[in-house]
């Protein structure tokens, strides 16, 4: 609990309007997009207007070491938001601005409470694109999405967040305000803080400036839905896909029962007895390419056993293929009251391996599981329908979630795709880098944050 | 001067044969590739044939207080791999194995001591590349590049060597081995280490393995050398091309002391009265969109002023047009005793301000400034040359570096695109970061090397 002179002098910092303490504000930030997470309470909701605002802010909190959970839009899928330690939350909504669209250099310059989308309505008319679009792209803010590394549906072909990011301004844990990178696209000077603040899910600073790489917007497309009645089938035709040096845009699989869970919440004409379908899409800048790329795709489709192929032959087709690809976590979220959503990744051959593990865990803990996701870059996200008011259910909800991570660590993959680690991934990290990549992060964490105030009790645990 | 218990320690680990301590072996690990740094001498150079004998060395080395600087094959030209402070210079030339090619993931695994060229000989059966290219791609090695995070001729379309660096295995400077990445695209779990150690020059631990992505060999590729009799023209060509969104492969600029000095030295027919030469090459993986980019490049070249455009209309007549360009550095050193050979970068729209900020700065000091170097990414070398050993011009020389580096900075470019700060740069580093900037990147230095034995005197700096 904040005494009451720190509240003055928050309120002196930003006025009154940008201070919020009232029972019901503080409820609206005790969580977050993620399920399965504790909801705590933060003292104050704080939303600065300037840097100034928030380097005296910083101060105050370092002063007294107060925990900061910096905020956007809250989308996060890993409890990234939740204000473990209480303390401030600092909304970066008002943050909001475009600050410089520089088209010759592929250049954006934005600040952190931007939604992600309003770049790119911003940069449409120049012809250029910021490719990272995670699902919830009209709502999550630039900031967040940094801070998360978020991915996608384009990361195959394009990437993620950190690879177009290309500078920062940050401030931190002192309160000293830095800058890292630049507008070059070559930049080796001192260490990459660039990198290392992307996806620190604000563990170590405070953005408070973004300066992204564009590219040209891909003038064509096209897009199928491939079905399959084993998904052996679909895993070999995803391998063979990216064998044949073919890189889609978007190559998502549903399985079984993600197909019948959407088919049930949307009625789109799925075959609820397909084993797997695949989305795929082409897209470039050279039509000829673009289709001819497509046939490719295609013939290996069929190769490898898809039992039917669906062709959008227009931009309302293409729209409705990619409709049943993004009912798919809504229609899971309705079956059952809670919704467990993960994203364990490995290596995109070892996908059939990671899907059949998945299909024996659900079958050994007596769960739902539906499973989607980014196919081309093995990023799977297994969603488990259940009930958190379900003691007995959510404890093989557990023990599941455990052998899920288990298995994509032993397929050389890595707990976190997108979704980032927050709190909800937190003990599991050693298993993945050991005590001693622990105690590098750590060591940074501790050189960056000596006070612990930056998002306290997200990344690191052991509980 | 290390004890001879120390050496015989040493001797114990590696074998005898391993270790040089006689004045004529120090000699050579006294330098490397740079200009105008001073030559220091190691007390000793090992060279390590397993990770265990590292971790070994590492933790005798942290016990005694030991610098330990790690070289590949000293191509770098920042003074990365002079031993400052004596010690060990660890040489890593016995670690040169391709552990694996994963074509399936496009991802290969290496030691740090394997030389680029052979890794893309090793993929090239399978029509893949890795696509960094340093001008010391024949004897450069893997973890040389990665840890200065070297660039070359196809940034501007590929990235440089951090955007195909996917994981890497190091061992810290307490003994710790830590892994860090995978082989997975997406992968948000903790602190991208990754990128921390790639291009941390060596001082922040010893990598002893690394992933990276291949992508596939582009299948088709068009050359050009466009002539140019002002030097504005040629870069708003520069500009014109990226604005039509043509990323070509290469896109390199020669100035008219380049062009003078490479045409005597190497007599391929250079116009010697032309003020700029552009290098450009557009390749793909379709022959028309290839065609149609190499006929857009033309058009803008013709449009924006160039004198006369020469087709590469065979593979040799290609070699001879990027033979002009990679004859550039050797020329320019013939003229001189010294050359100093910088890579001040600026946002790619600032290249005319820069070229003529050099040309400037060259009549201020007296001095023959030849510039050539990626213009397609901003990335310059201003080539300075002179003669060691004329104290007088070298105080001139000195001042134009200092200035070039502040112009850079004001055009809100970098110190380094490619070449990295070693010894170098080290003192200009707080004219980029500020106090504040450098504060950060001290801590990490701190935090993970505390005892400074990890390549010491390079980055940072300050007098």
């Amino acid at each position: 609990m904040l005494s009451q002179n720190i509240l003055n002098e928050l309120i002196k910092i930003v006025g009154k309007e940008n201070v919020l303490t009232s029972k019901e504000d503080l409820i609206t930030y005790s969580f977050d997009g993620t399920a399965d997470v504790p909801h705590i309470l933060p003292d104050v909701v704080v939303t600065p207007t300037t840097k100034e605002q928030i380097v005296k802010i910083v101060k105050l909190a370092s002063q007294h070491k107060i925990p900061i959970t910096t905020r956007g839009s809250g989308t996060n899928l890993s409890g990234g938001t939740i204000p473990v330690e209480n303390g401030i939350v600092l909304s970066m909504l008002k943050f909001d601005k475009i600050l410089e669209i520089d088209a010759e250099n592929l250049v954006a310059v934005v600040q952190p409470g931007l939604v992600i989308q309003r770049l790119n309505e911003a940069v449409a008319p120049y012809g250029l694109i910021y490719p990272p679009d995670p699902g919830t792209v009209t709502t999550a803010t630039m900031g967040g999405s940094v801070s998360e590394c978020s991915g996608g549906l384009r990361g195959l072909k394009y990437g993620v967040t950190k690879d177009y990011v290309m500078g920062l301004e940050v401030v931190m844990a002192n309160g000293d305000i830095i800058r890292t990178g630049g507008k070059t696209v070559k930049n080796v000077s001192g260490y990459d803080l660039t990198k290392l603040f992307t996806g620190a899910e604000g563990t170590l600073g405070i953005i408070t400036e973004i300066t992204v790489k564009l590219i040209p917007a891909p003038k064509y497309r096209r897009s199928m839905l491939a079905i399959f009645d084993n998904i052996e089938n679909a895993g070999k035709a995803i391998a063979d896909i990216i064998k044949n040096q073919v890189i889609p845009a978007t190559l998502e699989i549903m399985d079984n029962v993600t197909i019948r869970t959407v088919e049930n919440y949307a009625k789109i004409g799925l075959p609820t007895d397909a084993a797997a379908i695949l989305v795929i899409e082409v897209d470039g800048s050279v039509e000829q390419v673009v289709l001819n790329e497509f046939d490719t795709v295609q013939r290996i489709c069929k190769e490898d056993g898809a039992t039917q192929i669906k062709i959008a032959n227009s931009d309302k087709e293409r729209d409705s293929i990619f409709a049943a690809r993004r009912a798919a976590l809504p229609a899971l979220a309705q079956v059952k009251p809670t919704t467990v959503l993960e994203d364990a990744t490995v290596p995109r051959s070892k996908i059939p391996d990671m899907l059949k593990a998945l299909d024996e865990i659900a079958k050994k803990y007596n769960l739902k599981i539906g499973t989607f996701g980014h196919a081309g870059d093995g990023n799977l996200h297994p969603t488990i329908l259940t009930d958190e008011s379900n003691t007995e259910e959510m404890e093989r909800v557990h023990k599941a979630v455990d052998e899920i991570f288990k298995v994509a660590l032993e397929l050389g993959g890595t707990l976190s795709g997108e979704h980032g680690i927050g709190m909800a991934k937190a003990k599991y990290m050693e298993l993945q880098f050991g005590k001693e990549g622990m105690a590098v992060m750590k060591k940074i964490k501790d050189a960056l944050d000596p006070d612990g105030i930056m998002n306290p009790g997200k990344m690191f645990g052991g509980n």
